[in-house]
C-alpha cells in the first residue's frame, strides 16, 4: 500500500488515543476489561484503511475488534473512518504482528483476520509472511483452543504457501473457497483490495484454519 | 465419461488376462512377486483411457504401475494402448476402488493417483467422492508410511472439498498448486482431461497429500 507522507498523522495520533491504543501491552490478559464486557475480541492483521473492520464492527456488535497496522500513515484513514461511525466495539493498534505476544495473553483471541497480506514472493523473503510457522506459533498462543485463522488473498502464490503452512503446522482446514464471490455472499464484507481485485474480474481466495486435535 | 457399448470388449479381456489381471484379489501382498522385482507400486484410480499412466510408465521404467478403471468400455481402450507400447512394468484392473483393501495389503503401495475424478457435486453423493473419508482410510491402509495421494483436476468444488477432507482426517498438505499449467512442466504427464479443460483455458488443481505424522 503506497504510504504518502502525512505530517499531521502524528498530531492525529496523539488527539486519538481512544482509537489507536498506544502502549498497547499495558492491555496484554485485559483486553475484555478495557472493552468493559465479556464478548469475544477478534483481531485483523493489516487493517489498512479498514474498510474491513469498520463494517465487521456494525455487522457483528457482539464482538470486540481490534485492528493491527504497521503503517502509521494508513493507520490514520482507519482511524478517521472509527470516528465517524461512532462505534464502541473497535480500536487499533499501530504495531507490528510479530509482537502480538507482548499484546496478548494466551487463548485471549477468538478470530484472527488476515486480509490481502503482503504475498512476499521472492523465497528469501518467507520468513516475513504472515502465515510463515514464527507466526502461526504466535496465533496459536494467542488464539483460544476453538479459535480461528481466516485468510482471504487475490494472490495465488500466497494462499497455495498459507494452505501448506498451516497443514504442515499441524493446523486444520475447515474451510476453502476458491473463487469467494462466485456465489453473492451479503455477509462478506469487503476490504479495500478485495473491491478493487474482484472488479476486475480476479478471483479471491478464502480459508478457515483452526488448531484443533493439536 | 461416456461409456459406448462394445460388445467385444469381454471378448478383448479375455484375451489380454496378461494387461487387465483378472482376480486381482489373488495378489494382494504379492504384486512386487506379480511384477518379478522390488520396485515401488503405484496405483492410479479411474485410469480412464489411460493416457497418464501409459505415459508415467515410460517416463519411470523404476516403478511398476497399476490403472484400476471401473469401466470396461473404457479400460479396453487402455489396455489396447499398453497392447501397443510393449511396457511391461504396467497393468490394469476392472475394478472398483471401494475394494482396495481386497486387492491390496497394507503398506503395499507408494503412491496413489486421482485424476479428473468424478466430483459428485450433490451433498448427497458426498460418499461418492474419492477423497471421501471412507476412501482415505483405504489409502492409509494400503500406503506405506511415506506415501502420498495427487490428486488433480479441473473441478473447483471438488478440490475445495478434497482439501478440506484430507485435512479433517488429519493428512498433511505437501504441496498445492492452483494452475498446474501456469508454469510448463515437462515432467507433467497430462490425462486425457486435462488436455481437454487446459487447452479451453481452465486452470488444473494438483496436490499432494501424506497421511505423516498420523
Ligand atoms: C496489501 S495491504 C492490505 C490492506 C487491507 N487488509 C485490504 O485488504 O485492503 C497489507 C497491509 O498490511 C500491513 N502490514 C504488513 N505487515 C504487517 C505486520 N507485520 N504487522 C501489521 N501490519 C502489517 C501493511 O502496512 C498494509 O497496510
Ligand atoms: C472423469 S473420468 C477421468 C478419466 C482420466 N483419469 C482422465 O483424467 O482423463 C473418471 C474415471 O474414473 C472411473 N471411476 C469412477 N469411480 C471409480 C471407482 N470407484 N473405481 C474405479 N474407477 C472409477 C470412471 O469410470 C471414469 O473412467
Amino acid at each position: 500500500m503506497r504510504q504518502r507522507n502525512k505530517p499531521w498523522a502524528d498530531d492525529f495520533l496523539e488527539e486519538n488515543t481512544h482509537i489507536v491504543i498506544p502502549n498497547p501491552q499495558e492491555y496484554k490478559g485485559k483486553w475484555k476489561k478495557f472493552f468493559g464486557n465479556d464478548k469475544a475480541v477478534h483481531i485483523e492483521i493489516g487493517t489498512g484503511k479498514g474498510q474491513f473492520i469498520v463494517e465487521m464492527a456494525k455487522q457483528f456488535p457482539e464482538v470486540n475488534f481490534i485492528g493491527i497496522e504497521l503503517a502509521k500513515s494508513i493507520i490514520v484513514t482507519a482511524a478517521q473512518k472509527i470516528n465517524e461511525s461512532k462505534l464502541n466495539n473497535i480500536v487499533l493498534i499501530n504495531e507490528d504482528a510479530a509482537n502480538l505476544k507482548e499484546i496478548f495473553a494466551e487463548s485471549e483471541l477468538a478470530t484472527i483476520y488476515l486480509n490481502f497480506s503482503d504475498p512476499w514472493p521472492k523465497n528469501r523473503h518467507e520468513k516475513r509472511r504472515l502465515t510463515y510457522h514464527t507466526f502461526l506459533e504466535k496465533y496459536q498462543e494467542v488464539l483460544q483452543p476453538s479459535g480461528e485463522v481466516i485468510l482471504k488473498t487475490d494472490n495465488m502464490g500466497l494462499f497455495e504457501y498459507s494452505l501448506t503452512s498451516f497443514s504442515q503446522f499441524g493446523m486444520q482446514l475447515e474451510e476453502v473457497n476458491l473463487d469467494l464471490h462466485r456465489i453473492h455472499d451479503p455477509t462478506n464484507r469487503m476490504t479495500e483490495y478485495e473491491e478493487k481485485f474482484s472488479s476486475k474480474g480476479q478471483p479471491i481466495y478464502r480459508c478457515r484454519v483452526s488448531f484443533h486435535n493439536m
